[in-house]
């Protein structure tokens, strides 16, 4: 890993040279951290407000500033180190700062706006985008790109056409891949991707829109027969895309052969109105995602020619003859790739700002005394305060761990697949399956976590915490719910569990199972739970334990004549708990050999094994149950893991803030009035308040009610 | 107990002859359960789809009918329970048929509209309101005022008018009230309430704002001399007041007084001016409460007559002599008295309803098999499912039992009061603190549960559950910070522990603390676990042990010489952990003594005792840690507790439905696409989001973005 030129000036962008306007445009970075150019942001220059003179040019809050003087690391090394290289932070932060001076690329007013203005917006930075890139030179396969989603932070239409491209180029043959990519890449097409109904989600097999082929015409006539059929929830089709991959049930001659995919035009090229037997539109409003015109679909008797169905894996001749070739084996893989990188894009990143905000913010915010005649205390030297947001910010490096260490076993596994071997394939989609649901619940109760320790002001919009709470919460529920994907984990687990018990191999993420044995923790004082032997070894001793009663459980059940199906619903509660256990452990390993291997990064490994102790303590402290269980940990041991546990907390607590600032968010990245590098957090609320449209526009009230009201009989005060 | 009556109809409000049209009228109420009745609700006129006609009028969905075949218990009786008997159940019915039988308190659009529109709509049905009560002779202190709250169901402006009314009547002198009462009355001013500042919310001796005694034109002068000192938050602040209460420090001849509240005048009673040296507007946007106009107030010079400061308890007289007389204890009162109201009308309120969202949307989803070959499962069946769901409703009647125990000692404590005995303050302060942490952070959690039970449908706002969820949010926040209350409830247990230990008496609630003996659970099999004295002692003596070690702690901490408030400081996460436990024993130990007086209603005493055992097993399954932990309850028992809570949800959910049939919410109050009593799910979500802004207005993106972007390279498609 390359670590120079850490402290040199990142050069100027030269994109940048219309941005004269302070308040739009972006500044010479030309100090150490890179950071913390955003310090003077838009909200820095003098406004209206008496008080705005000064605080803010006066630069960063004393209180924050302090936190930084004592940093027991380089924060520079620690960000190239989640970048996974100098390389891929320059490009990452050449990429932001040009997003960034673009004001097409603007957030200022996201807060204020309503669904249609949202959509509008990202609509208008998708079109913009596609030339931007255009003219930075930046592609689809470069350094760059997966940079971009990160500058652009969310707000930005036309995902689905993404995956619509992705889905032609997995499931489609070399003709349709021909006839319809250039389409899409040109924008001579806008795709979207229909596959959830009203009545059904993570059960595909349950779709209940047909397609029936039609003989004499070639064709395949597409209907969405009942209420629960239509399609409802694909993004990018409420309101923009011309055409979508639809999945629905395949008949010929009366017999069903499942589900397919078929590409199907639903508005017109010339003047976007729905094409005939296409009913369509917006499902409306959401917790978040106000950006994307999520849509409903109907379909009556559409009719597509027979070569709309993509069939790299299966075929309709046109006699009716339906051949499946090739393994449909890598359509699964696919998804299982999608949840792992959704982690990382999507689920991380979210907490990973709302660490920063909460964490600058208490660091700022002061508030009763610790000690009486004392000033007021800053809020993070509370334990209860670091008690909330100093374990979801170990877990943040936990779960940047554990990313990587999937994104190489699938990298590794997809190698495989292309050599035909698809051996792997079981163990990635029972890891992409519960990583899933680990990570998103984990990093959701984080961001709650986060939301209510900044108390009232979290709870404003402009703090950014309620839209990355609402946007994070729905990761629980897409691209698989939660509990069926733990379940689904669970099944994995018995089987290789059986597989152990006969001596059968089974994959390398579960071998522990086979060397499970009984035993009693070995820690005799407090500080032998800092070392990562125990903690792993205690961990792993749970969760074989979960999975081996539970399974054990579920023998007894089908033993005694309970029906499998049945005994299967009965243990659901605990197969799914084991299955959280077992990827708990999983990262509680991963990160301690993470650390491990850190040696040779001496600055960062100190604090990063305080970290990793902290997670792996944390997770003991808070599920004390199952490790106390069978008295694997006794109860006095118990109490020298909340000791340590707690003791970590004031350690951390020293390094919090340069913690957070290694994310290295930009203000404009962040957008939130408490979490700005400069922590000059009252003056950005109220200067950001005052933009409000219930601030710039008429009271709606006052003439109509208030005013009728109070002059009803006016007193003679 | 009044239960007769409860099959005969309701009757007709004469204040609905208006309503001829079934979109927006009444029903006539002929059915056995009034609820019924809005099964044929505003959506069910066929509209412009194919599929409106027949299945909403067919009636109900025979997947949530047949639910309610099974009852084991009358629905009608568990309801006039919950209300306390049938009078109230009858005034509460007539209450909820006369607000939404008038158009104007209609929440039809509710979730599209803007901040200003919500505002607007708020004020608008405030004001009507006011008209209405007058027409139907409904009266702050008659029986029916405290159900319009819930029927209007929470958008409504003037609520801190209330409290501006309130705080006079507590600290005004009579001429004070004399001057302002009738005023506030007749809406001849509105007033807020200016408590919480930009820097300062929970620890008010650190307000920033002050009043400076002015003897030469016998003024106070206001001033918020810093921009955290502005007031922030206060509700009807930011557009709607023309008067609130400002909390300042007091300053005389120099001397700070501490804290004191002020009249001041802020908008102009001619045309809603500010006031000279008065800045005031809107604080924006915010997670949810976008119809409040919480607002922001500085203050510059301004100047009140010395009349102003509410001087029940104290008077500066004058020549500037302070004077304080009385007690102020009344007013910490007041405060104790305001959360635990809140926690019947707000908190559980919306998980009664998120419950009943959840849980219908549960009996009609069908999804996936749970037996190959059979027909798809309704999601109820699921036991994940029900584990995620029946634990919320259990809670909902452990709450609404611990409410009546709160309330009743309340009143008593105030009988008290008023009779000059003060005694019983701290217990009832500790308790309303500990009360309104556990009970607020137990139903946002399981307000979430329910909203993710619903999958991608509850992330619509129009299945209500975002809403609740937002709104509820808040309730940890505000009327004190969660885990501030929580320490506060710990500072008295560990008080009343060292008065325990020297023999002095206490409070009744914490007797306990002085018969805590070691010992093991009785329980041999998993059936003794259904015994309420068994479960009820594990947690008097979890809840003990958790006290009696912190307190130990603490002692060895401050013997060892660690600083007094360094010591709490270090044990802060475990004080509130045993706060949390105190509460969570009288809940149960509540519930069991509430089930065990239902022996005289037969009827309902069976379910409810489900409900109890449920509660109590679900706690000491989620929390196993602390009752493992000195070994009162082994790991073989535990898994008889977790046998035996497993099984009770397979019992509960045959009540399921029922249960939340008996908090019997109308369809207009629920407001949910998912939880209507007919369960016709799709069909309403597809309704209401054609109404969707998004669908009724043009898409704003297609000219100027869609179409050059798509006519850039028209293809030859």
């Amino acid at each position: 890993m390359q670590v120079q030129h850490l402290n040199q000036p990142t050069e100027t962008s030269p994109y940048c040279s219309q941005a004269n306007h302070p308040l739009q445009g972006c500044q010479q970075v030309t100090s150490p951290s890179p950071s913390q150019s955003n310090s003077v942001s838009r909200m820095a220059l003098p406004e209206t407000s008496k008080y705005s003179q000064g605080s803010v040019l006066d630069g960063v809050n004393p209180d924050l500033a302090s936190e930084r003087q004592t940093a027991s690391f380089s924060v520079e090394k620690l960000t190239v180190w989640l970048d996974g290289g100098v390389e891929h932070t320059r490009t990452r932060r050449a990429v932001v700062e040009a997003i960034e001076c673009d004001p097409v690329f603007s957030r200022e007013n996201q807060y204020f706006q309503s669904q249609n203005e949202r959509y509008e917006a990202a609509v208008r930075k998708a079109v913009h985008l596609h030339k931007k890139m255009h003219e930075m030179g930046w592609t689809e396969d470069g350094p760059e790109f997966k940079y971009i989603y990160r500058a652009v932070s969310g707000d930005i239409a036309f995902l689905l056409h993404r995956i619509f491209k992705r889905s032609i180029l997995m499931l489609g043959s070399d003709q349709q891949i021909a006839k319809w990519i250039p389409l899409a890449t040109q924008y001579q097409i806008i795709g979207s991707y229909a596959q959830t109904e009203l009545g059904h989600g993570t059960y595909l097999q349950g779709l209940e829109t047909t397609a029936v082929f039609d003989m004499t015409t070639q064709e395949f006539i597409l209907n969405t027969p009942k209420i629960s059929a239509m399609k409802w929830w694909p993004g990018d089709m409420g309101r923009s895309a011309t055409h979508t991959v639809v999945f629905a049930q395949l008949y010929i001659h009366g017999k069903c052969y499942g589900v397919h995919p078929f590409i199907v035009q639903i508005r017109s090229l010339q003047d976007h109105s729905l094409c005939p037997g296409i009913t369509a539109g917006d499902i409306g409003p959401k917790m978040n995602f106000e950006h994307v015109d999520n849509g409903y679909l109907l379909l009556q008797n559409v009719r597509v020619p027979r070569e709309n169905m993509l069939n790299k894996f299966c075929e309709v001749q046109p006699d009716g003859n339906y051949i499946r070739r090739g393994s449909p084996q890598i359509n699964y893989f696919t998804m299982t790739t999608v949840r792992i990188s959704l982690l990382a894009d999507e689920v991380l990143t979210r907490l990973m700002k709302a660490c920063t905000i909460a964490i600058r913010y208490s660091a700022v915010r002061r508030q009763s005394k610790l000690m009486p005649g004392e000033q007021e205390a800053k809020i993070l030297d509370y334990q209860t305060q670091q008690e909330k947001l100093l374990p979801p910010l170990a877990a943040v490096y936990a779960f940047h761990s554990i990313n990587n260490y999937l994104q190489e076993l699938f990298d590794r596994g997809y190698r495989e697949i292309q050599r035909n071997n698809f051996d792997t394939l079981p163990e990635l989609h029972a890891l992409s399956s519960g990583f899933k649901a680990l990570v998103t619940q984990y990093c959701t109760s984080a961001v709650e976590i986060c939301l209510r320790a900044c108390g009232g002001h979290g709870y404003s919009m402009l703090s950014g915490l309620p839209s990355l709470y609402t946007n994070i919460l729905a990761s629980c529920i897409y691209e698989g719910e939660n509990t069926i994907l733990l379940l689904q984990t669970a099944r994995f687990l018995v089987k290789c569990l059986k597989a152990v018990s006969t001596g059968q191999p089974v994959p390398p993420s579960v071998t522990y199972l086979a060397a499970v044995k009984p035993g009693k923790c070995p820690a005799k004082n407090k500080s032998d739970f800092l070392c990562s032997d125990i903690y792993t070894e205690a961990y792993q001793h749970m969760a074989a334990r979960l999975i081996i009663s539970t399974a054990a459980k579920l023998q007894d059940l089908t033993q005694s004549g309970v029906k499998k199906h049945d005994a299967w619903n009965l243990c659901t509660v605990q197969l799914a708990q084991a299955a959280k256990a077992h990827c708990h452990y999983i990262t509680v390993k991963n990160f301690a050999e993470t650390v491990e291997k850190l040696k040779t990064e001496a600055g960062i490994q100190k604090i990063m094994k305080h970290l990793c102790d902290l997670f792996a303590l944390h997770g003991i402290f808070s599920n004390a149950g199952v490790f106390l269980h069978d008295g694997y940990i006794s109860g006095p041991q118990m109490d020298m893991v909340t000791s340590s546990y707690l003791d970590l907390l004031a350690v951390i607590r020293k390094d919090a803030v340069p913690l957070v600032d290694a994310f290295d968010f930009t203000d404009k990245t962040l957008n939130s009035a408490l979490g700005s590098y400069d922590g000059q957090v009252y003056q950005r609320l109220y200067e950001w308040a005052q933009k409000s449209p219930t601030n710039t526009q008429m009271n709606p009230a006052y003439k109509r009610y208030l005013k009728p009201l109070l002059h009803n009989r006016l007193s003679k005060l």
